[in-house]
């Protein structure tokens, strides 16, 4: 990444944060990945902070309250502010369902913060049910399930919505990295040579 | 700090991460602060994850019993390398009064841990005590007090010590700003015009 023409340092990436929102199985995960793959091709740098990580290394012995869900997405959007605002590409792929806490992360941030809503109805993601855990939710072995036992707040006014019942996974990938190169975030797609 | 002559993006800092250790009033805050002033007039970009800051964003909740000391301070080495990895520099400035998650934060950044024993005696500290912590700590009104109730494990082979009972503030941060420079982790100071 570090090109020694330019002397000390290197050229870096644009700071900006895209926060996805969704429900488990929505698609959050796979999509950050599809993004990082092309970042990394055109040679910019990415960091996704996906829920799953967070949890493990973040808010550890947290639970799925409000106050503790409340906690973790805070939590999540500290990192990415210091991150974002030093100039690196962040994804926060968490389902973070309770709009107040993404609208605090959103003043946070500012114009850096970029709300994307990974959309699909809770019928979809429990068909899908890539971790077993709706089957679970609807016999009532998991309590506080987003979308089944627990709430789930959608955007209002999100910047970017994937609608991933009717789009494929790269589909709602491209259309993020389209975003993303009409705000001049990102740089272009590398010719081929 | 955006040089538009470098094309999309701009300049960017080389990452590390100086990991100050010692006891409350030992000058961690301090000498970070200074450091942070000369890194700024060299347009050199610093984040200081200070004690009470990570307390508050992303500890609240843990005690100061040894297994949330340690659950502190992996969060404080998850988000340094997290920075330091993208090219971004960082001060922490906590305690972290054991050795072994010290060096597990080392193993986790490899050579950007650069380790810094601010050393003061817990007399000189209480002597000072800024916040005066160190007068209920005797007095036992604070319990799991870092030096005084609760272990502290100095540092075996820290790649810098800043005496703070012999050197000023301004000495020691002198002292790893030229560590810095040494390395070339830092760009050398500027020439007066």
């Amino acid at each position: 990444m570090t090109d020694p023409n330019l002397g000390f340092g290197a050229a870096h990436d644009k700071g900006f944060c895209l926060w996805f929102t969704g429900l488990s199985g929505a698609g959050k995960t796979t999509i950050s990945k599809l993004i990082e793959e092309e970042l990394t091709k055109r040679r910019n740098r990415l960091e996704i902070l996906d829920g799953d990580v967070v949890r493990e290394n973040l808010s550890k012995g947290l639970g799925f309250s409000k106050e503790d869900r409340d906690t973790n997405i805070r939590r999540i959007a500290f990192v990415a502010d210091l991150l974002s605002r030093n100039g690196v590409p962040v994804i926060t792929a968490a389902i973070s369902p309770y709009r107040e806490i993404r609208d605090e992360a959103r003043e946070l941030m500012g114009p850096r913060f970029i709300e994307v809503y990974i959309e699909a109805s809770v019928e979809a993601c429990a068909e899908r049910d890539v971790k077993g855990l709706y089957k679970k939710a609807f016999a009532g072995e998991i309590k506080e399930f987003t979308g089944v036992s627990d709430p789930y707040e959608a955007p209002e006014n999100p910047e970017v919505v994937c609608h991933t019942e009717e789009e494929t996974p790269e589909e709602s990938a491209q259309k993020l990295i389209e975003y993303l190169e009409q705000r001049e975030l990102i740089p272009p797609e590398p010719v081929a040579a």
